[in-house]
């Protein structure tokens, strides 16, 4: 019994600690709705990006693939499938990062993704808060899809979508990084959750349209804090943000 | 010449050192749509909330009246109409505030709110970025409201502001602090204007519902960064923050 309140004390204490040193705050760069616009152009680069977390997805000037940034790492899975680390001197359009630290874990086997999700809705305190979720293991199977850079003038990302290459998996061990954002961001962020996935080797990977869990390990950080910078650009002033692009935003991210 | 590109390089320096340094970061506790539902229990002590900002608006625990941040003071206008300089111990449900740095002045004289609104939108850089607005001077005719502290189990705000205490001034001098927030952070906070009043002598004012404007002086602060803490209280984790209450909100806040 004294070790697991000391145990909880210790979680506790961790928590305030985080909250404290701004380890729980989900940071963005410019908003959902700029780029569902082709705002496609860098704002910022990916050293400073990293000085705002570990761990988190976007995408690349140019809309040059999908990002993941797992362990401190930035990786870039480009439209042909390949994936290699990415200079601090790149710079991205949109992404999302934080510190990661495990707040919640949970074992899952035998499931689609779509369940998996229903199920860890049922277990983080709220769909009001945002949580950053690594699901690491064996997938039987995972369906991705990449972006190749475009060049201007640029197409708004719901035409760039419809012939992106996508890429299928079975059998393969790996990891998805994400976000679970709440309702309210919408226009801002995507709301639900939003997974990119590299394989254990890193040499391949993509933003994730469906998967077949085998049997993997879920771990949630808690972010209840949210930082976002909007970009400088006169293309960020110029473009109307005020349409709904919420039936869009499912056909691109589904 | 010299003086004038020393002075523009000057503003730049600036600029550059209080995005540097966060003062361009408009901060926010909890959402719009949370305090719309009801969710009036203090979050945030104004010690804490000063740390983020000199000046803002926002209502405190149990909604017991209007706030005004100004000039590193915090005062509560309360539903009697009397204004008090609050302790930095009493607390926040929802407020809006950041460090103010001058970026843009106009002058305006004999025209109402809404006029001087519409002229300031079109010299602005864009209406998707967040601004802070220091309105200063004479004004013919300011129209207010604020509201009284509410017992448990609070009515939503919808409900509360139908019986809301309104007060009028006339040829009274005296400031407006507030905010143009974007389109797109609609549930999170006040897209367009949201400004509270203060008389010069600092005894009287509220939520701005209309004005007419004798003579005064904007101030804009560009603030493109924008940083939200969520509540870690159970009532926001269980609230239901899905619904669109666009219409409550205009019939709240005109």
């Amino acid at each position: 019994m004294k070790k697991l309140v000391l145990a909880a004390c210790a979680l506790l204490l961790q928590g305030l600690v985080h909250a404290a040193d701004g380890r729980d705050v989900l940071m963005q760069v410019s908003t959902i709705d700029a780029l569902m616009n082709g705002l496609y152009d860098g704002e910022l680069s990916i050293g400073e990006l990293k000085r705002h977390g570990d761990f988190g997805i976007g995408t690349f000037d140019a809309l040059d693939g999908e990002m993941v940034v797992l362990d401190g790492q930035c990786y870039q899975v480009r439209g042909d499938g390949s994936v290699h680390v990415v200079d601090d001197a790149r710079t991205t359009p949109f992404a999302t990062v934080t510190f990661f630290d495990e707040d919640q874990t949970a074992a899952f086997s035998d499931v689609d993704l779509a369940q998996l999700q229903q199920t860890l809705d049922a277990r983080l305190p709220s769909e009001n808060l945002f949580y950053a979720i690594r699901i690491e293991g064996v997938f039987k199977k995972v369906r991705t899809r990449s972006v190749p850079a475009q060049t201007k003038p640029y197409r708004p990302l719901v035409e760039v979508a419809r012939t992106q290459p996508e890429f299928e998996f079975e059998n393969v061990r790996g990891v998805m990084v994400g976000f679970r954002a709440p309702p309210f961001v919408k226009g801002v962020n995507v709301p639900g959750y939003h997974l990119h996935f590299l394989t254990e080797d890193r040499k391949a990977g993509g933003h994730v349209l469906e998967a077949a869990i085998g049997e993997v390990t879920v771990i949630v950080d808690h972010t209840p804090d949210f930082y976002m910078q909007l970009p400088r650009s006169r293309a960020f002033q110029e473009v109307d943000l005020t349409k709904d692009r919420e039936a869009e935003l499912y056909e691109v991210e589904k």
